[in-house]
């Protein structure tokens, strides 16, 4: 029976800023970042790794966070870690000191992703599958005694969830074999940062059709001048392919009205983070005014109570999960349901460090095992560093190809961990 | 010119849970804490200091941070950063690697608290007024200047909060001498926590009558059957005396309905924090369910979109604002409007460390700037550790005095620190 013997969290960062990849209207310069924790185990090759995505000052705050919230599984058994995620789960949110600082919200909550992240790549690395083969194989109630309810009922109570998730179940493997023949659709937000120029914007833009996308993201925000020139550079370029947009933040609810409006003409499919990711009304009311362009939200949405405000409130077209905001596969399952339920499509954010590798597997178990559907579903891919994971994601022609590999997909490579270790690793000067 | 030569973040902690003060249905075992902030200058008897509360692990993230964020000011003239709190705030804010970690939640939320109100009452103590007089001193430009409104804009424009202000500048020092001879009307928590028996409760609730306190609050949501023999107890010894209840988020929204309903009997002011705090359409839902009961909350309300939301949807009864879990003056004042504005009534969160001694100031500002009313309005006290401030709230017969002393009364005694600083103080064994 092999047992965790240490928790090991370590502080890395990509110097990104210096090149202005990942460059938009709230983020000019963000260097992007992982709180990296590894599982270490008795057993030689098996460890389960597992971070939260930050985007470069703080980083030490998740990192010292996440030792505190890990710490409970030094000595744990690996079997019963695997078999009790929900009891992990309750466990680390049961803590009413940690709790104080949210709750369930901030720096505590990133780094309970992150550990719980990498609880659930240790069971699927021990189980030997991808973690969302794991998730599949689950039963409809296993995957309910493992997922977080609370605060949810007036929307989706646990016995609806094992209802809707036993509906699916006796199809679970006709979906999973179409998305190991064709993938899962994906769209790219590489051509569009902000810091880029026209001619730049022009050139990634003709290569992301090239390369058969069939749906790209652009940043908007700072000046509508702009905003106008450059959708107008990729209407261009993309002819009838899908445009979104992505203000991430900056406007005041009337402003994001107005500024949206005035870029409708050249249609894009959404218009993400208008502004606040806390104005869960001031979404609903966004929406209502600048129809038919659709409201995205959810990267910042930092729990499962504000996803479901979000549903109740009518005020999000696309539901974007990420795998480090909330706590882990506990907290998303329920945000896949309650999508399913309120009929809204779930795209998750991408990008970052890692996030493409893991939110991969959230897209699959979504249309595998919760809604059973393609239908308005994109998975954002953004090209950056996924050369420092040992299992990469590999999208062709737009389209993810399912993992393989045991585990969540988010190891990296020990020269990158070293590398890249702040401040003492080689690329800091270390 | 005197200079700010340093930023001190002490990790403070008082060991309650061995008394089971501050006990409640969440939080069974708080060690009340604080990450305190010293701004020292080089100027004899000027300091700044500010805290932010916690209830124990954690406190030390919180410290990591505010030292992160309040580096910024070592170096900084004092009558600059006295004249420009709002440039202060909007650079704190400004930082996007760390507004990644919330934005404007959590950990970094908590710790900018810290270090602006440590920035304000040094602001305070360099023009020797009290902070509330500071705030009273200013012109309504003045004060809007310093306040943050992004976001707000769907309710509350700076515009509109100068017309405000403007509207009762006038009347200003007339509602500050009534105040001088009256008082601000409070309430007393200290009966009622979770953890005390039945006997001590009852002893408790028949001090408060005879101390003159008017208003108790009692935690509730354990056990229902306890909790309706715990009021049956409370509303014996208070008479016709106003009684409210605090849920501390224990229940999802139907449950919260169907036991508030079962204690309505009793006829409590207000069931506070019956459900998650960030749940605005669950508390207007329970608010519609429960009425006459009314709803409050706001101890964990993160910041002012969310406080925004909870008035836009008709949420709340009472706005319970707290001078650490908001950014400090340049955030609660913009609450303080909007919730004018909504007609809500302010009744701020006391109890903790140091935080009487830091919402006793917003109250004032609330009654003598902003929405001129003691309607509705009473003030919490938990007679909790005030020994430890130099400057301590003085409540008599149920009402709070008004401070006199320059700063925002949060600084503590040396020797209060140098015991409970955690790990080392003697208090903690070292």
């Amino acid at each position: 029976m092999p047992t965790i013997t240490s928790v090991n969290v370590i502080d890395i960062r990509f110097p990104t800023s210096a090149t202005l990849d990942g460059s938009d209207a709230m983020n000019p310069d963000g260097d992007y970042s992982a709180a990296y924790v590894v599982l270490e185990t008795d057993e030689p090759d098996l460890a389960g790794y597992g971070l939260t995505f930050t985007i470069g000052r703080g980083n030490d705050l998740c990192v010292a966070a996440a030792r505190q919230i890990g710490q409970r599984l030094t000595g744990c058994d690996v079997d019963q870690v695997a078999a009790g995620l929900g009891g992990l789960y309750r466990d680390i949110m049961a803590d009413s000191q940690m709790r104080w600082l949210g709750p369930e919200k901030g720096v505590v909550h990133l780094s309970a992703a992150a550990v719980l992240n990498a609880a659930w790549d240790l069971a699927a690395r021990r189980a030997g599958k991808p973690l969302w083969r794991l998730v599949a194989d689950m039963s409809p109630e296993e995957l309910v005694a493992a997922c977080d309810f609370r605060y949810l009922s007036d929307a989706l109570t646990p016995a609806e969830a094992v209802e809707m998730l036993t509906a699916l179940a006796p199809t679970r493997e006709a979906r999973i074999a179409e998305l190991a023949e064709h993938g899962y659709p994906g769209y790219t937000t590489s051509p569009g940062w902000l810091g880029y120029d026209d001619d730049k914007l022009r050139r990634l833009c003709r290569e992301a059709v090239a390369d058969g996308w069939t749906h790209v993201k652009l940043k908007v925000g700072a000046r509508v001048e702009d905003d106008v020139r450059r959708l107008a550079i990729a209407r261009e370029e993309l002819g009838d392919r899908t445009l979104m947009i992505d203000a991430n933040q900056v406007w005041d609810v009337p402003q994001a009205i107005d500024w949206v409006n005035r870029l409708a003409a050249y249609e894009p499919l959404w218009i993400e983070e208008p502004t606040s990711p806390d104005d869960i009304l001031g979404h609903a009311a966004i929406r209502k005014a600048v129809a038919p362009v659709g409201v995205a939200t959810g990267e910042h949405c930092h729990n499962r109570v504000m996803f479901k405000q979000l549903l109740q409130a009518g005020a999000i077209d696309y539901c974007q999960i990420d795998s480090c905001r909330l706590a882990s596969v506990n907290e998303i399952i329920p945000v896949l349901l309650m999508a399913a339920k309120f009929g809204v499509p779930v795209c998750p954010h991408g990008g970052g460090v890692g996030l493409c590798e893991l939110v991969q597997h959230m897209a699959i178990v979504d249309y595998v095992c919760v809604s059973g559907s393609l239908e308005g579903r994109v998975l954002e891919y953004v090209d950056h560093l996924h050369e420092h994971f040992t299992d990469p994601v590999r999208v062709e022609r737009g389209r993810y190809r399912l993992p393989e590999r045991p585990g969540y997909s988010a190891r990296m490579h020990p020269e990158s961990v070293a590398g890249y270790r702040y401040p003492d690793g080689h690329r800091w000067g270390g």
